[in-house]
């Protein structure tokens, strides 16, 4: 391909700012052009080819129009931004070179010009599925991890339940906890998640909260002595049964809310007392906060993974087209795992 | 009074579990008979008179019939327990001696036998007023004082809020975050409570909650740049304006959620997911764990209080007669300042 030669580029639009809950229909896919080559004079920029994309909760709040929140709003009429892995094509940043893989911030499209590469990080382990940057490898298994070892600060033997526990983070937080030596219970959606949880993660129990009646009986079930930890990503009525059965002194490390980001008005939470009675710790957290802690989790992760003793299951779509619907999927629990975007697979 | 002889002792009677609103009738005043003298072989006990009883929020759980909660419930047709003043008229405990002044728990009647003293404190310094054992040099006091600098982590300069600011523990975490040198807004139920807020306790800022339309708007006056501090004492609707106005890594010791206690279904806090957005940190805490710091903080405070420097405002209610009407008040917000009971005045 000659210098400066213009490709087309499909890009995911978001088309509107979103209420409620997203549709398909919210974002549409476009075909724009674009250069594969940096323009002569360029410094501190790469272009890149992006490989996987990942569907994150939290890029539910990025769809409204919000102001003053933790991350910006996408911009209605332009591609949507979110994590990914991507192969350099072209740098004028000293840090990179013309095939290095990275992961962080991108753009949902087939090729990106990244001029902000503060937030990217060189892949430098490639004897690993590289989609897993996006997820047990990337933000959300750093989010496991410092979630449950910085937030949570759990001992040896106490007892963990985590929500949405087959999900990006949850799946990793589980067997974190397992190898630390916890007990560990996980909530999910379905049959074959449940499943997931006790057969592949190795989880103590799970429960598929859309079967129980009472969420409050079901916990109790679980935990007859209480829980001492909780890994909370949904809220809603599944936290006000997890204030009911915390033990003295228990940690909440709230990582999402994921029940409550379509909901016009928020559902109230009734038992927040139980955090005076019981001298609970609640804490939110984001993971920005703890990437000087990546080479280190890394230095714990790879060898785990590679002697087979966590695992990670992903949800895959394939190609662009299929991203809108793979990212509006993840209210509903549609996705099994992990969910992603391969971009492309040549 | 000869050794062993009966007097009449008054008492409260709590006569049967509350729900909802607590009222005077809910109690009874009785008068029983008890020796002032401990019997022959007695050990470990003394026998005291009460002067001074402790009205406190907590107080309300304990009138309700409860299962694992933090504090056992009181005992239908026997007298309310809590915190006062007394003195020792008769010991077989090595520690204490006749004449000895102590406070603790203690029972809502003229004379006690205390059996169990491992929780009572003898009173050191009697050149301030020995009502304050209920207040601020009781648990009230040390409730402010492990509140505000062991849960909150406080910095100078940092923006503290204050709900039920004119209360028992409010108005002295107020003064003390004052000196260390915070911004303090308080919020509280009269006028006259807001003029005792600014002009007698120095808070910076001061607002009547019952005045304001929208609670938010109310906590933006006052904190155009966010909340760094919640001392919470209320729950309810206002705790979910403060979620809204608190900055990033801010934190909310959640001392007591006044506002809720007599309701049959609390009120749902919506605005959770602030935690997770902002990085707060919300703390539920119990004095009980804390007490071992009382020497240090007596040490801090009666300087504080002989200079001047820090004021303590009492609504003093005279006579046991008055007690069930002295503690039904506290959840109307009928007392100014710290609601305790003379029992008597002799």
């Amino acid at each position: 391909m000659a210098e400066g030669e213009e490709v087309e580029n499909k890009q995911v639009i978001l088309k509107h700012y979103v209420r409620g809950s997203p549709k398909e229909s919210d974002m549409e896919i476009r075909t724009g052009k674009t250069k594969l080559k940096l323009p002569e004079g360029s410094s501190g920029a790469i272009v890149v080819k992006n490989l996987y994309l990942s569907c994150d909760p939290y890029m539910r709040n990025r769809m409204s129009k919000v102001e003053g929140s933790y991350v910006e709003s996408f911009t209605p009429g332009s591609p949507i931004v979110g994590y990914g892995v991507a192969e350099v094509l072209d740098s004028s940043h000293q840090n990179y070179k013309k095939g290095d893989l990275v992961w962080g911030m991108t753009t949902w499209e087939e090729y990106s010009v990244i001029t902000s590469t503060e937030g990217l990080f060189k892949i430098q382990h490639t004897d690993v599925p590289l989609s897993y940057y996006t997820g047990i490898l990337g933000m959300p298994g750093m989010t496991a991890y410092v979630g449950f070892f910085e937030v949570c600060s759990p001992k040896k033997g106490e007892r963990v339940f985590i929500s949405a526990a087959s999900g990006a983070v949850g799946q990793l937080v589980g067997q974190i906890a397992k190898l630390f030596g916890c007990y560990v219970v996980g909530s999910a959606g379905s049959k074959e998640k449940v499943d997931l949880l006790k057969n592949k993660f190795g989880f103590d129990e799970a429960f598929n909260y859309k079967e129980e009646a009472d969420l409050n009986v079901a916990l109790k079930r679980y935990f007859p002595d209480g829980i001492d930890i909780y890994f909370e990503n949904v809220g809603g009525k599944m936290l006000d049964a997890v204030l009911l059965n915390m033990t003295p002194y228990g940690r909440i490390a709230a990582c999402g809310m994921i029940s409550q980001y379509n909901l016009e008005q928020p559902e109230g939470v009734q038992n927040l007392f139980c955090l005076v009675t019981k001298q609970i710790r609640m804490e939110g957290f984001l993971v920005f906060d703890y990437y000087h802690l990546y080479p280190k989790f890394l230095e714990m992760i790879l060898p785990q993974i590679k002697e087979g003793k966590i695992t990670y299951v992903e949800d895959i779509a394939e190609g662009l087209e299929n991203a809108p619907s793979a990212l509006i999927g993840l209210f509903s629990g549609r996705n099994i795992g992990k969910q992603l975007v391969a971009v492309t697979r040549g």
